[in-house]
């Protein structure tokens, strides 16, 4: 059983006119948590689609528990959040718990690259696969209520990525941000103008390397600090993503 | 072995005559993490108490270890943050996380109340002890290099807290602040004029009822939304203080 599970995602192609039937531990949300009767509507969303309700046809408690809803949606289709993670691929546990929250608050794409205090064999991890860590997203979006997977990219080489892809990429965004002790300017003092998409640079455990700022700033990246405390990687994603939605008035 | 041990933190009563013997685990991280060979220094603080650096004198790789080191304190004290946290008592196993996280992040006290969505066993818990919470502070402490513990406070009824504590509590704050789905007004909308010190109080999982939000109210709380996300409370604590923190502008 999911802990938070606040909205049902169903896959489009899991939709047959109109009705669903789950077999998973989503029927199994529904029986033993919700406790839906026939004729019980639960609040349902579509990946990457609106959100309505499904209105409980037909259960069954065996083994496995089965549940059929017949789906109306009727929601708007979530926007894209103005935030995107560019992330130095963390250890795969934290890197779990990171995707999951990172769906959580809302952030449109998570980008994950290679840096110096990387360590090699995290590129090795079986969750770098879609198949693999989809589920820690969709885990995140039915926490929150959301239907938009963020979409997620990786480069394990740093140098190609900085010189034949970020470039390119910077130009969807208002504000290219890196977090860094070492700067000397606050977040407020250097997300100014009018802001449009953000990009948002998060270093691995123990920081980026000086090569690696100087790349960054050398491309437009804005460097902030945070002050001096060392924060997890998780807790600094989640910090940095309020930090920049106060400033932006995000609700 | 502790994960993100960036400073050995000491009780003041430990240290002799400046001087002081380890035969725990911050000795085993001594040893096997940071490798510290005689005569090497260490980051050191004192609990409640000044940073300095601490010179190994002597090691002993037998089991248990043990490292005695001479203490120069010469860093300042840490100032308390400028955020309070009141939080209704979450689950023990979610309370650990949010005691570590905080105390990495930086509050001046955390104050655990009661709620209508707050399981009674939640008070049950051995975890409301001083000697069983504290180590999960330490360990946000020795993360983000502080050595000041946060104050914690427990009120196992909420209606005498509201009524008899609260008040007299509130005169230390510029503002006392709610998140709650239903505010129509951003945090950058309540979070005005000079701030000094903040309350911030965060709900149950399954949040406020409304009775209590318009206790808080009626008292002179100012309620915000942070949207429709419905996130843990872990993760709230966290992107709340990220976003009270923008707004102060406090790096």
């Amino acid at each position: 059983m999911r802990e938070g599970m606040n909205i049902i995602l169903v896959r489009k192609e899991e939709l047959n006119e109109g009705r669903v039937i789950l077999t998973d531990h989503r029927a199994g949300h529904i029986v033993t948590v919700l406790r839906s009767a026939i004729g019980d509507f639960v609040r349902i969303g579509v990946v990457n689609g609106l959100r309505g309700t499904g209105r409980v046809c037909s259960l069954s408690c065996g083994s496995p528990y089965s549940v059929e809803l017949a789906v109306e949606l009727d929601g708007l289709a979530a926007s894209v959040p103005p935030i995107d993670l560019l992330l130095a691929l963390p250890r795969p546990i934290m890197l779990k718990r990171i995707l999951s929250q990172a769906a959580a608050l809302g952030f449109g794409s998570i980008t994950l690259i290679n840096a110096n205090r990387v360590e090699k064999s995290f590129w090795e991890a079986g969750l770098l696969q879609e198949a693999s860590y989809t589920p820690h997203l969709l885990h995140g979006l039915e926490q929150a209520v959301d239907t938009r997977l963020p979409e997620v990219r990786t480069y394990s080489r740093f140098k190609p990525f900085i010189e034949d892809v970020l470039p390119a990429l910077m130009q969807d965004y208002s504000h290219c941000l890196v977090a860094h002790p070492a700067g000397d300017r606050t977040l407020k003092e250097v997300l100014i103008g009018k802001p449009g998409r953000i990009l948002l640079a998060v270093g691995p455990e123990g920081g980026w390397v000086d090569y690696e700022v100087q790349r960054f700033l050398g491309l437009g990246f804005s460097a902030f600090t945070m002050g001096e405390r060392i924060l997890k990687v998780d807790t600094a994603v989640i910090s940095l993503h309020g930090r920049v939605s106060a400033l932006l008035d995000q609700a």
